[in-house]
């Protein structure tokens, strides 16, 4: 899936900044991608970016109109509808995070067709892949694993993408989720692809490149979720990681929307190692990452240096304090 | 997916046994359920049981016409259409095993339509399912997996049903494969789900059932298999068996269609538990099923003692010796 930029960010009327999470997801990484928010009256939301209508986004350069809510049951509303097709007559593609389709909406799928835009679903795969190989490719890969779900793998993999090219390094950011995809213009919701093709998905999305180009890959679910072990496994075989990250949220006390426990760390670090080895015998962690935004700064900063100090690895919150540590990580086990 | 037998099984003009093996997996298991084979002009497979044309078929009681064939490209060849088609206008409920959906054949489709009749396409999934819980479920359930794709986990899972059930167990096979659904006639072609669903599509395979009574699962792929790992992990979890075996072809030098060299028992068996424990804390092996076709009958017999003294479980052939050992062991583990 190939998205093009810049994108006008539709939030329609939603309530809230969490119901708008992947718009403000591409606001905070790609803010030069975004030309600005629409907005309906009652939007209980602000991206923090100039509200721009149909007519101004086009006028500002915008090719994408995207759909950037979350909603239960993933629906397009019907007040929305027609301003999505006015945004096709107008010129613009759509791309759209819901659960439906675009294509299921007739008079969305009619209008599309007649202006000859495209409709990106983010949640779907339309592609078939091969299966996956194993082969091994040149080039360099971090991947973001976790001890659950939700606990910062995106945001973790994002900051050390930024941090890493601060420090000279060549690097992309590998999309595997929606909000990643718009992030990167391209990608595959790898939750989204028939179970035979995920590893061969993954191996799609990070190809072969330059012996020391680094490409820093968004993480799925968990080893340990029992929903989505199945999508991290094909994912960590299919991406073939020489270093991969943990990443941790220290206040949660069951996996997300399961009752089991969390892992321990040590235990994400040596699964991830023993069955990463299959199709990278080189596999090494490089750091911990942890989610700190439920603990003060002090509580934050204590509980960061204890961790690093139990594992012997760098642990950073790489939103709140940077993520320079796993940076000088990297360069200590892989070199410059 | 639910398929009502007994079937006809079509074989076309396939050139030899191979290309016929979905149906010949139904001779060999169910043959209750098969009251006839229909070749056409040239074939070369022969299922051995009666020959019969689509009246026949009806006038047997036959409800489903199975295209019982497996060809590269897995596609509906031009001059088995116009057969599809009169098996539907006689009251047949069609399945197959093609990677082509039947109902992207229009004659098929239309057909199909006007009689009333259903299409199955064992290799897709067009059902949706939730995703899995890990909630731990009534009842037992053992799960074949493998140190490689195609070792016998299917035949082995069959065997082991046979056997646990002339010992006096409650038992069920759950298919989790194209071939494993016509013999059990429900289940769920785990590799054509979407990724985000596939432990919950095998929890949807093994409901909750009474305490002694015994699922046995139809494994897939191999932890240890860089294209299918996260189906198998997947399943592990969702199905969340008390009890493997592990299946092995002793003369494989390399993993199915990949250069990887084979883990070795050992690997499997630590990896299955240390990982099955997530779903259920008391996974335990119970046996070793070894394909050992490709040996006489003195060497088998010979790798068998072997492997059983190394490991300290029963190891058997189960198709060529029976699976009593691995009953018997089953039986010391979890009691009757």
């Amino acid at each position: 899936m190939s998205i093009k930029s810049p994108y006008l960010l539709f939030i329609g009327d939603v309530s809230d900044g969490l119901a708008a999470k992947t718009a403000q997801g591409v606001v905070d990484w790609r803010p030069e991608r975004c030309v600005g928010q629409m907005r309906m009256d009652g939007c209980g939301a602000d991206l923090g970016i100039p509200d721009k209508n149909i007519e101004e986004g086009i006028a500002a350069g915008a090719k994408t109109f995207v759909v950037g809510v979350v909603n239960a049951g993933g629906v397009l509303k019907d007040s929305w509808i027609p301003i999505v097709v006015e945004a096709i007559e107008a010129g613009f593609d759509i791309a759209s995070g819901l659960h439906v389709r675009l294509q299921e909406v007739p008079v969305i799928a009619e209008a599309a067709e007649k202006h000859g835009v495209q409709l990106h679903n983010l949640r779907h795969s339309d592609r078939t892949y091969d299966t996956g190989k194993g082969t091994p490719r040149k080039g360099k890969r971090l991947l973001a694993v976790g001890t659950d779900c939700s606990v910062g793998k995106k945001y973790s993999a994002l900051c050390i993408e930024r941090d890493m090219k601060t420090a000279g390094y060549n690097v992309e950011f590998c999309a595997t989720g929606q909000t990643g995809l718009l992030i990167a213009e391209r990608g595959v919701a790898l939750d989204a692809v028939v179970a035979d093709f995920i590893s061969g998905a993954a191996e799609y999305i990070t190809p072969e490149t330059d012996e020391n180009n680094w490409q820093i890959v968004e993480g799925q679910g968990s080893l340990f979720h029992p929903s989505f072990s199945g999508v991290t496994l094909g994912l960590l075989h299919g991406s073939q990681p020489d270093a991969f990250v943990v990443c941790h949220e220290p206040t949660r006390t069951t996996m997300r929307n399961v009752p089991n426990a969390l892992p321990s760390i040590q235990q994400v670090i040596d699964t991830t190692i023993t069955m990463g080895k299959l199709t990278n015998p080189n596999i090494s962690c490089v750091g911990i990452c942890v989610n700190t935004l439920a603990l003060s700064e002090d509580e934050a900063k204590a509980y960061l240096a204890k961790t690093g100090e139990e594992y012997g690895l760098p642990c950073v919150d790489p939103l709140r304090f940077g993520a320079e540590p796993i940076v000088a990580e990297v360069e200590r086990q892989f070199g410059k």
